[in-house]
Order: structure tokens, then sequence, then C-alpha cells
């Protein structure tokens, strides 16, 4: 393992702010005890370099000495190596954390992120692709809940997979959206309880709020 | 190694026929010359057994002896593990490849499902979220078009990262979506002539044929 450096915006406006992607990898990071630093890169204008290390422009990034990583779920991988706290050394464990880790973007996220775009937009109208989405998403949190029901965690012990699951279903939360699944409504709260989110929650809203003083 | 079982559904209708998921498993097993063989789960009632494997109730999983995986991006990467034709065996062009399918589904896939499901849905509203899962999808073909400008492949050689991001663009290409993009299109197109592709789509497609005449 290297220096590790988490590199995030160094301003977004209000509304995404708790929700950056960098607090998944902050949380990993507070979990573990790892030691890091957080660097900044523009975000009203994205340089040759933020690209050449994200290539869509976004962030996080993680760079891990020499090596450079994008995705928040690639990221979450990579730590997952560094420490048992995050990710059973063993092959069996390490398959299961995986697959939850895909899971909570391809078959949660891939969801909840157009529903949160809609909840977003403000827009109230019962189109019929809006109605598409409402039941796209419903059908997933319908399974997640059964599967929340029967554990605390998604992989036996607390992983990356559920900083990232929590954190797909915090922005469901927010717009109430887990509020008749019950299971996955304390999921979030068992979470976000952790002194680790809320010490990396804490770190986003005073990064961004240093910029706004700037 | 345990034996490698490929299960997807017994049958599906005609619209994502050569477009189900368990394509990209099959495509990576054919590529790294892997033995195993398919199974079939009804699509019509969804067992508790398929839930235990699949808690979505959706397709493919693999079993690898007593190891069963869902989600074809955790999928992919444990056959990278398996064979260097899918994955170089080093630390960097593990990250690499990761860093790549997580790509294709978190921020390719996560804007090109939705744009497909209004293409699907045949609906023509120029309504203000039609737009803006246009856009969406636009700002990441960019992108990866200057990506793929510059490269054959995703991560140096040809990898499990390239059979997901191409199968990927292979959905937006069948609504013409690439049409303005020539080095996406010019990659799915080198990607699909590639003899494991044509032997994992003729298989998948005759595989739900079977299925018509039983």
């Amino acid at each position: 393992m290297g220096d590790l450096i988490l590199t995030t915006y160094d301003w977004v406006p209000e509304p995404p702010r708790g929700f950056v992607r960098d607090l998944r990898v902050r949380w990993a990071l507070e979990e573990a005890g790892l030691p890091y630093r957080v660097a900044s890169t523009p975000f009203a204008r994205r340089s040759a370099e933020h690209f050449a290390h994200q290539p869509f422009g976004q962030v996080p990034w993680l760079t891990d000495g020499d090596v450079s990583i994008f995705e928040s779920g690639a990221i979450l991988l990579h730590l997952g190596g560094l420490s048992d706290k995050l990710m059973p050394a063993d092959p069996r464990g390490r398959s299961e954390v995986t697959e939850w880790l895909f899971a909570a973007l391809a078959s949660v996220e891939a969801a909840s992120q157009p529903w949160s775009f809609f909840m977003f937009s403000g827009d109230a109208d019962e189109t019929p692709m809006r109605k598409f989405f409402d039941s796209f998403l419903e059908a997933r949190l319908k399974h997640m809940e059964t599967v929340l029901t029967k554990r605390e965690w998604l992989a036996g012990a607390f992983s990356v997979a559920d900083i990232l699951m929590a954190d797909v279903l915090r922005l469901v939360d927010r717009f109430d959206g887990v509020a008749t699944y019950p299971a996955c409504r304390a999921y979030v709260g068992r979470a976000t309880a952790r002194p680790a989110f809320m010490k990396a929650y804490a770190d986003q809203m005073a990064h961004f709020a240093a910029a706004d003083i700037a």
C-alpha cells in the first residue's frame, strides 16, 4: 500500500452535498482506520489531468501510491483488499462482498438513480414513464426488503458492500422512498449510525462549506 | 476451479432475445475456452431456489463448484481470475480491468438503461425527462468516444471489461444511439465480430428458440 489520496471536487452546489460519491470512499477509509488525505479538483473546469484520472470528468478517484483508480465500486473493492474490516480475506467471503457491490450499483442504483432524477426534477406528472420508473424501483426494493429482513449486513459481517448499498438506499430515503420498506429503512438507519459514516459525512460537508467561505 | 454451470431463463419473449445477460457470461467462457454447461430456470415462476441464487429473481447466475455468484459484473470478475485471456494476472492490470467493469455499469449503463426504456416504450413525447435522459446518455457517450478514439480495448488487451462495455453499447446501437459516435460504433463492431461473441449470441438465440418448439 502506498500513500492514499482521495480526490473530490473543490466545491459543489448545495443539493448534492452529503451525497457526493467521495463519501463512500471516506466512509470506508474511516471504517478501516487507514491514513489518507483529501485533494480537490475544480468543479467549474474539468482539466485534462482530471480526465486522465476519471474519463467521465466525475469524482472521486483514489491514488494508492502510483496506482490511480476511478469508480466508487472499484475503489471500495480495492480498499477491501487492504483491510479485513472492509472485506473478509477468504475467497468465498470476497466473492460474496463482490457480488453485493455489483448488485448495489447494477440492480438497485440502476433503478433508484433514474427515480431520484424524477424526484429532483420536482416533476409531479403521472406520465407512463414516471410510473414505469416507480415500479422498477419498487420491484428492487421489494426484494431488498426480503433480504434485509433476514440479515443485519449483506455478506455476514459489515463490509464495503454495505457502504455502497446503504449509500444507494440513503438517497432513496432522502425522498422518503423506503418509508414502506421497514427493513430497508432500519438498515439505512444502522449503517448511518456508525461513527465512520458520521465522520465521513461531517468531513464532506465541511470540505464543501470551506469552499463557500474561501 | 469446479464445474462451471451458467443458469439462465428457460424462455424469454422475443424482444430481449440476444440481449439477456447470460450472453456476457457465455461470451467470456467462450473467449477463455473454459468448459461449462448451461442450465435453465423457469421464466414464468421464480422459485425459492431461484431467489436463493439470485435475490432479485433475475438471471444469470454462475456456480463454480459449490460457490454461486450472481450479477454479470461479479461473474465476469470471477472468470477473469480463471483465465489471463479475460484479465491480466498482475495487480495493476486487474485494477484497470476492474475499474472499467464498474464504469461500464455505473457510468455508462446507468445512463443507457433508462434511455433504452424510453426507446422500448416507443414514447415519442419530447417531455423534459425524456430530454434529460437523452442528454445524460450523450454526456457519457461523448467521453467514451474520446476514450475509444485512442485505444482498441479499454485496458490494454481485450478483457472482460470490453465484454461488458461492448454489450452495454450494443443495446444503445440497437436503437441507433451510437450513430454519431464513430469510435463507439467501431468498438461495438470489432467486439461483436469476435468468434466468441458470435458463438455466444447464436447459442443464446438457439436456447430460447428451442423453448418455443418444446
